[in-house]
């Protein structure tokens, strides 16, 4: 896990309890009272130039983007989105950037009826806060804890396809495809909002894949205190011509599509929901008693000795 | 106004409507619906080295610091803080540093009764983004257009004592007076959340003075469309030994003081509840019809030709 992950154990666990708190630090977002029909979910996450983006990189893109992936954190939830606020770092105020990156912005916000509700406009390195804001039926957000053993595991879209269109991108600059599927997945990922909130009520446990199935998988997987045979050999293919496909699915980062555990008897349910859904869903595994996880492609053993997915830098 | 602040135009009034959002963009915060008693209040702030800090800065006075520029949000609404996330970007993950910078974070929000219920850590330059959740009485936000002709306006504390501290910084360095007021107040503003509660359903109108009196006070009269007739001569002095203390009142920034606007008939109500403050409240001025501002001294007329406070860059 990355150094940085770490850090957020000094927050853990310390400070003010409060009983209006459902859920706190540790999953894909926060859960909170609020009236007698909902609870409130809340979810914060920062992108920032060099880390999670490239230099120059488009701001129609960047506006989606810095919404995107905290929605898909909602959708890991089973939430519904209402409302976020923006925190906007720029090195220069030029209003054709900012006109463009809001474009995008609110394409996005407005697809998913999320209101704009507050923000801060600063001078300094190129960077996005978003918090967004979301609710669900009491007791029925989805967390990362919930699996257990015989629960199968499935993962929506095509793993991997992002992590190629920035392969793509890093590699052909504004030469790469941007109409391919691979650099669209990267340059604009989808937050699974309507898949998510399908799967409350039916999910035994869920985690937004941000950096990498593999890496993901294990999260889940650890904070419901279970292992799992997994095997990626019926995932669609990767469309990158390069070497190590099996690597860019299984540590290729920034899909932003969901990863859960269903109980094997909710399986027809399952298949009846998904019918109307615009990307595929896979069966990928079934979760051990055994705490370790085996990841295989068509039964044979992977090579899984690879470097988590930073992003890059 | 500076370039910055005009970006937030780019953001406002677009996208999404809901019918669960009480006030939007342009105020010190946010108010939602929440349930029958209470409203939602929510508050976002970026602080970033260079811009809002020195490098260098001690990380625990940055871990108050980070925290308290949203809290004192939430008390020029007039709120009660209940939840914060914390989004910590970090150049290095550096356990001693991020361990004195979060014991700084919660030993505000213990004082405060905030509970932290999420968050994100990445690597990147030095900042935090803290989005701040309080409840306010339903009808009982204080916001910025509320100030009528007659009505009085004041000021909390000592504006332009922590500006006077950050130069002392800047000039003295690690041999500044730590223990002096002026570097207190600058390293660890003190978010004036229960005289911003007390204000609630007396204030007619509220604003945080984080950009320096003259500029917030401005804000505050031109979202409620009135001017007035200011006299700082009663103002608590600034502790340091620079000629211009007069451009450090009106100016200096970083104060995180709540400046409010009271109907004269409140006056008395407003001298009982004040008795127990830890801070001085001070008369500076009353609403004009006249939407221009009057800057004076003890009668004379200031001279406001000053540059805005830009923290500093």
């Amino acid at each position: 896990m990355d150094e940085f992950k770490l850090i957020d154990q000094f927050f853990a666990g310390r400070g003010t309890l409060r009983d209006d708190v459902r859920i706190g630090i540790g999953d894909d977002a926060a859960v909170a009272r609020w009236d007698e029909d909902y609870e409130l979910v809340i979810a914060t996450d920062t992108i920032c130039e060099g880390t999670h983006f490239l230099p120059g990189a488009p701001p129609h893109a960047l506006g989606h983007r810095c919404l995107a992936v905290n929605l898909s954190d909602l959708a890991a939830m089973g939430a519904e989105p209402l409302w976020c606020t923006l925190a906007l770092s720029l090195p220069e105020a030029e209003p054709d950037w900012v006109g463009r990156f809001a474009d995008g912005f609110f394409a996005l916000a407005n697809r998913f009826q999320t209101a704009l509700i507050g923000g801060d406009t600063i001078r300094g390195p190129l960077a996005m806060t978003v918090t967004v804001h979301g609710r669900v039926t009491p007791g029925r957000a989805v967390c990362r804890d919930g699996a257990r053993e015989g629960d199968l595991i499935y993962v929506t879209g095509k793993p991997g396809m992002a992590a190629a269109g920035l392969a793509a991108l890093r590699e052909f600059g504004a030469n790469a495809d941007a109409g391919s599927e691979s650099v669209r997945r990267f340059l604009y990922p989808e937050p699974r909002i309507m898949e998510g909130r399908a799967l409350a009520g039916l999910a035994a446990a869920m985690i937004d894949v941000s950096d990498g199935l593999m890496v993901d998988a294990t999260r889940m997987l650890a904070a419901s205190g279970f292992g799992a045979r997994m095997d990626i050999g019926n995932l669609p293919p990767v469309e990158y011509a390069v070497n190590d496909v099996q690597g860019l699915t299984l540590n290729g980062g920034d899909d932003y599509e969901l990863c859960f555990a269903l109980p094997p008897e909710c399986e027809p349910e399952l298949r009846k929901r998904v019918a109307d859904w615009p990307c595929p869903v896979t069966g990928i595994g079934a979760v051990t008693r055994n705490t370790d996880i085996v990841w295989c492609i068509n039964g044979q053993p992977c090579n899984t000795v690879t470097a988590q997915y930073e992003h890059f830098s």
